[in-house]
């Protein structure tokens, strides 16, 4: 049974390195601080219309967008929803994949899973091999980006070529610590589906998913006898081509700050942050090479979010305690009991750049007297 | 097609009477302004369990609460999902119990209604004898505590009595627009789910849906074949008694906000909002009565939003207009096409009082010429 812990308005601001939340600009926080007004306003349309705008030009994609009140599972459970009828193939190659596994099969709904070990990426030609020799009609194959907990990043990109050969199959894929910080061009590789989560590398407060949809998976969702209503994609692109706004209330808040990075995010251009991640991911892969290993498969490692393999046996948890300490720096242990002090990972997203993720590789040396 | 609309930051603030969402205190709105922290930290599970805590005194329940990032539409989902097996019932008296028996619906369920007209309550014997007259195993009965459309207030108290005779139908309760301004003893009446929106009574920006769970609508979802995830009471309140956070990423700043709004809500008590709101609905009512008539059954009218017949034939839309243009104060019209110029709407909820709502009035009075 967990007590109530009185939250004390005196703590110790932290620098965030962990997979998400991540650093978000002052100029960004700030904007939460408005009285507020009502979503059916005029001006609820004209920010809602421009965030969903700005993000369709910034992701340049075709396909619809609908920025949800909510985290990343909520789109796991209402692309499924909208999506399945009885079948769904899902590869799992850790943590988050697999958790999106469990969500479908809570649905009630028949999950076909390809597994990986931890630390192994996914193979298009094992997709290919399962959508080939199955007897079974799969609605979806629901597939991660960026597996947050082993720090694989996955070839959506051709696992996007393979699934556009079934045309009665969409593909979802859960980019929730990836997109913004890791180019992928969605309409190219046949994408129905692809969401993130505002606190990664789009570097906002969390609350929002933002989620792109075909005209295909939409049309998809219309023929069939039931979906969701909360992240039905129909409800919220009907109501936001009749009205420019949400279908439900939203957390306007987080809306205002999302305008702002959105704006900040324009500026540097999807390929500009994509560029800037990629030295960061180079940067760390260098760092840890030098002292330790890196966890994923060779070649698919994160862009977002480094995996590193304890080799040196360091007390990861005393480690990451006294750079807290010490420096206000927060990253993260190993995900779960099997990798916690196996390894450790370093988000390096959002608003970081090489200079502040060598603040923190800096800071681990001293610590971890590497 | 929507077409953007780009957001300008130099919009006039106006004060909200609408139906939520509804004045923020400026010291909850500067809560949100804070550098973030990670979901997974100690200062997470301070908050949470702060507000979490602070709600079940607030509410005076021994059910569970869990605080969940979205709007009250995504609890009218889950707790269909976490507790329908095939049959709802439904009473329908407006726009907003309407849309619960659709959402249902979407999802694949059987609903059967009890309709009534628009403006009229529902009767709580009418969902004994719809109980005791059906063939059908009822799983749940979902009704609108203050129907927001038509500014009814459905006796609750009566229908949990009644449902609490039938042990296998579970009775959900949308409070969206009632909790923190109307008093209900949830665990007198049996009251197994009910659900507010942060926006509303609660005053606080919009983002969080605040839902109560009694054991047995616990242990019937964790008995069921299917069930949501994301609104899942077994993930949200399991996850809680270990970490003592959410499953899932949370809008933090919203969840900053509510702390300290619900530490005005505790110091004012439940009883002492009912109070204070229970003094607003009477002021309204009997200017509305001096000036118009008020469209809901006599006897049922809600104690958060007036809904006045425009008996007077004044020009909603343009007295609307005016008032927000000379007064810089919102209020509504009549929900949809027929009620639009038929009724206009007045929230009297979160942190007005009856010197704030008289300041309404009179600039209606002024605008309407009355």
């Amino acid at each position: 049974m967990t007590e109530k812990r009185e939250y004390t308005d005196d703590y110790q601001d932290k620098t965030l390195y962990i997979p998400g939340p991540t650093e978000v600009r002052e100029d960004v926080i700030a904007e939460m601080c408005q009285p507020m007004f009502g979503h059916r306003m005029d001006r609820m349309t004209d920010l809602y219309t421009t965030i969903v705008e700005d993000t369709k030009e910034f992701l340049g994609t075709d396909n619809d967008v609908m920025i949800l009140t909510g985290s990343g599972t909520e789109i796991w459970e209402s692309s499924t929803l909208n999506l399945v009828d009885e079948n769904i193939l899902v590869p799992t190659c850790g943590s988050f994949s697999e958790r999106h596994a469990n969500v479908a099969e809570r649905l009630g709904k028949n999950v076909d899973r390809i597994e990986y070990e931890w630390g192994q990426a996914i193979k298009p030609e094992d997709i290919r091999e399962a959508l080939e020799s199955s007897d079974k009609q799969y609605d979806v194959v629901a597939t991660v980006m960026n597996e947050s907990s082993t720090g694989v990043r996955n070839p959506i990109e051709e696992i996007g070529d393979v699934v556009a050969e079934y045309p009665d199959t969409y593909l979802v894929v859960d980019a929730v610590s990836a997109l913004g910080g890791d180019y992928v061009d969605i309409d190219e590789h046949n994408i129905d589906v692809i969401f993130a989560s505002s606190q990664k590398a789009f570097a906002m407060p969390p609350g929002l998913a933002i989620c792109t949809v075909s005209d295909e998976a939409y049309e998809r969702e219309l023929s069939k006898d039931s979906a969701s209503w909360y992240g039905g994609f129909q409800r919220a692109l009907d109501y936001y081509d009749r009205k420019g706004q949400t279908h439900s209330t939203p957390a306007i808040p987080i809306m205002l700050a999302y305008r702002k990075q959105m704006k900040h995010m324009l500026e540097e251009g999807h390929e500009g942050r994509d560029k800037r991640h990629r030295e960061m991911a180079e940067y760390t892969r260098e760092w840890a090479y030098e002292h330790f290993d890196m966890f994923p498969e060779e070649g698919y490692e994160s862009q977002t979010v480094a995996c590193i393999e304890n080799t040196q046996g360091i007390d990861v948890a005393a480690t990451i305690e006294e750079v807290n300490e010490e420096y206000d720096m927060a990253f993260s242990n190993g995900y779960g009991s099997a990798l916690g002090e196996k390894t450790f990972r370093i988000g390096h997203m959002g608003e970081h750049d090489v200079e502040s993720i060598k603040a923190l590789t800096d800071a681990i040396e001293d610590v971890a007297d590497l």
